[in-house]
């Protein structure tokens, strides 16, 4: 058996057309434009990178974006004061502060200073322990996992009753996954570098998210015939064959799993692009929201 | 093989003798009284019982306690500014608000509304937050897991590495469990209605915390030999031998369990009496904390 691919490319391309048409709708009625702030301190080359996606995607899909710059030696007052000011203004709707701050700012500290109804990364404390508890609701969701619930519905799978294994607990991937998968009525199993039976805990899921960052970790022989398997993990392995002397392979070895499952996400093209489409939906609503003055 | 019995009775006194010591301590060292401030609407025998059992295990400590009783009609501006004159209180350092509130009542924010420096219930959805977060600590924790995790401590076991498994979801037990669970490395499932497998997941698990509100549900067949079993439920079933007509069971059929457990927790007896031994030590944890002004 072949896996059926789970096309991320497509579907983060239609999540992101979708927040377009959202942003064009609500400018229509409302006169509101969606705004995005994105806090970059530092130079890191990565995040620069990362920082430069997110606003052209906004400017692609009618979302205002506001770039701020703040030096690598910007002291932790300094950045509160800037989330504080950007919290205020009402062209804003949503404020990312690229991460990892440097070391010498408290970043647990700022992400909790961002009101949590612009919170469009989902880190919020507040946001989280909403997410964390039954019978409630955050205003936003870690955008990575919430990505893999929109590929995961566009299987059409029923995810009620899976026994779905999350691998990795880090706190932007891992544990917001485990919690949107059981608020779906997945039984869900967090695994990671403590524990003892990981093969045994893969080989009898139905559903395996791998979010450790580590290349072709998970092994065909490790999955059930017929399980579904998001890679999230995008990992450099050298390559001398490659023009940029590597290539990216996920924390599933690909070739081998994708003869094994039944549905499986490739990387690249698979979780990724649903990250910043994500971001841009969230961003919309955050907009739609303020607009009801909800 | 018989199992050993986590003694929560004996645990339970343990911990509030050591919470009356820090009391006094704290007393002796600055002259503060820690305060737990008792929230109780409506006229519901069983919470009016409840309500009374922590109000006298305060009196027994050392630590003051503050009775307030509003009608079952009370307005949700009414019990807002009740909570809201407590949290302004100094003398009171944790507030519980009883629950079940009567229906018009909106319990969740309520439960917000309680500062998170006195949400000694650990059921703010802040201090919920920071549970979920890796290398985040919450103020408190919900009580009942936390008397689990205090039992569990008193076995000596390690429970990293462990394959947990917590039967229930609910707010105030199941989730916050197995995020404790977690947070001591364990490798947790959180097994619900809709879990498929159920038997499977059990008798895979080293440890399993049962807490669903089923009368001697989880069967000794369900058990792998050695297992440590948690049982948090506490059920009446019929029994016209007893003079109240009823005896109390757990989640766990306790009789054949212990011969297949290597420890295991008797109900009555086990879990119960660690919930408000819980309650005291995080009311006079938060006076310690208001004394240092953090």
């Amino acid at each position: 058996m072949s896996a059926r691919l789970i096309d991320g490319k497509r579907i983060a391309l239609e999540t992101r057309l979708a927040a377009g048409r959202a942003a064009a709708e609500l400018l229509a009625r409302t006169g509101i434009v969606p705004g995005l702030a994105t806090v970059l301190v530092g130079e890191d080359p990565a995040s620069a990178v990362y920082v430069g996606s997110k606003e052209r995607a906004c400017k692609e899909l009618g979302i205002a974006s506001f770039g701020f710059r703040l030096p690598a030696s910007a002291s932790q007052a300094e950045l509160e004061a800037q989330v504080d000011a950007l919290n205020a203004r009402p062209d804003v709707h949503g404020i990312l502060v690229q991460m990892p701050l440097p070391e010498h700012l408290d970043s647990d500290a700022i992400i909790d200073r961002i009101h949590p109804r612009k919170d469009v990364d989902g880190f919020n404390t507040l946001n989280v322990g909403l997410l964390a508890q039954r019978g409630r609701k955050p205003d936003f969701v870690a955008c990575t996992p919430a990505g893999v619930m929109v590929l995961l519905e566009h299987t059409g799978l029923t995810i009620a009753g899976m026994d779905a294994v999350v691998l990795g607990r880090s706190n932007i991937v891992g544990l917001p996954m485990a919690m949107l998968l059981q608020r779906a009525d997945a039984t869900v199993t967090v695994c990671h570098s403590r524990t003892r039976h990981l093969a045994d805990h893969l080989r009898r899921a139905d559903l395996v998210v791998a979010a450790i960052g580590r290349p072709e970790y998970v092994r065909a022989d490790m999955l059930k015939p017929g399980v579904v398997v998001v890679d999230v993990g995008i990992n450099r392995v050298p390559d001398p064959t490659t023009n940029k002397g590597y290539r990216l392979v996920g924390d599933v070895d690909f070739a081998a799993a994708r003869e094994v499952a039944s549905w499986i996400t490739p990387v690249p093209g698979g979780v990724g692009p649903m990250t910043i489409a994500m971001l841009m939906r969230q961003t919309v609503q955050a907009a739609e929201r303020a607009a009801r003055g909800s």
